[in-house]
């Protein structure tokens, strides 16, 4: 349950501006991947199985345990661009969740959140992640199939192809500035049979 | 499974205004209620138990029945505003499901889908409704209290205390241009029961 916000955050809230997403130019060998902190231009990259140890020791993201937690994102008054990111543990793989503050339309910020494999998009088809919030009589669940971080998380939220929350109801959803998201994680086969219950 | 769409539709767009929300300010007397269909401005009112067959000899809405029921909006494409508008016939009472298209921010259309209870809010705090897409292997659900139709429509949608979809995520739970809404109503008993599982 302990909370993390990505430590670039504030940074990047200063200067107005998020990092353009430069993943797949940025990689020649098609065995290394770019950092995936999405707010730092991070010159690092290295072997998918190195990812997670990359954003632990560097970026300082948590990573949670279990089949299903809750996480918990504070501060969301701050302005936006601000992304919350922890790292889930769960079925052997490792996943990135990303909550991003953004003014899509001028004066208006929303949140976006969705999850992403550290792994490849084969790899992610195999997942179903759920985000759930769940308060003041009102309960907004999200259900898709994760992206693999090789992707850009920018395009996913620019797609809006993830759960968007308009701030009046991020407001309704949230306890004392923070919002608490129920994240879960199954594999597609578990998916697939619930659908047909 | 029969699709409606509010006659009123079409029009509304062609004019490229709603009418404002003056359901307060016209009943003089408090047992009576003005038409509910948010897209006329109807000068009937009447009591709360013959809106439904107002409703549904005036502006031809539909009733569906069944405590689980599949609501096919279609011509999703239809430039905004524009309402989609059904009935629900369920544990006693009839509810109106509100689907509009609107463009709060200009040149970006968004979807809101809400449920109202005709009744007054004192019943319809004893129910919870759900509205549920499912496509493409994703799943959005949206669970609140309905508001009764003696609030305003308007300002459930303005404020966002909603279903909101943007055009991307409409378009990737519809089918050739229709959107399947899943609906169901319990009571709030029932979803107590299930909040504690």
């Amino acid at each position: 349950y302990a909370p993390t916000r990505c430590a670039a955050a504030q940074t990047s809230a200063e200067q107005g501006v998020l990092p353009p997403c430069h993943h797949h130019e940025a990689v020649h060998d098609p065995q290394l991947v770019p950092c995936t902190c999405p707010l730092f231009s991070c010159p690092w990259e290295g072997h998918l199985e190195v990812v997670v140890s990359h954003l632990r020791q560097t970026h300082r993201i948590n990573i949670l345990q279990g089949a299903e937690i809750v996480f918990l994102a504070t501060d969301m008054h701050l302005p936006a661009p601000t992304d919350w990111i922890i790292m889930h543990s769960c079925l052997g793989h490792q996943f990135l969740l990303v909550l991003r503050k953004q003014e899509k339309y001028e004066g208006h910020p929303q949140f976006f959140a969705t999850m992403m494999l550290i792994g490849t998009p084969t790899q992610a088809d195999n997942f179903t992640y759920r985000l759930e919030l769940n308060r003041n009589q009102r309960r907004l669940k999200w259900e898709a199939t994760p992206r693999s971080v090789l992707e850009c998380v920018d395009s996913v939220i620019s797609d809006g192809d993830c759960l968007v929350l308009n701030t009046s109801l991020a407001q309704l959803f949230s306890d004392n500035g923070s919002l608490a998201i129920g994240i879960a994680i199954t594999t597609s086969k578990v998916h697939n049979a619930e659908a047909e219950i």
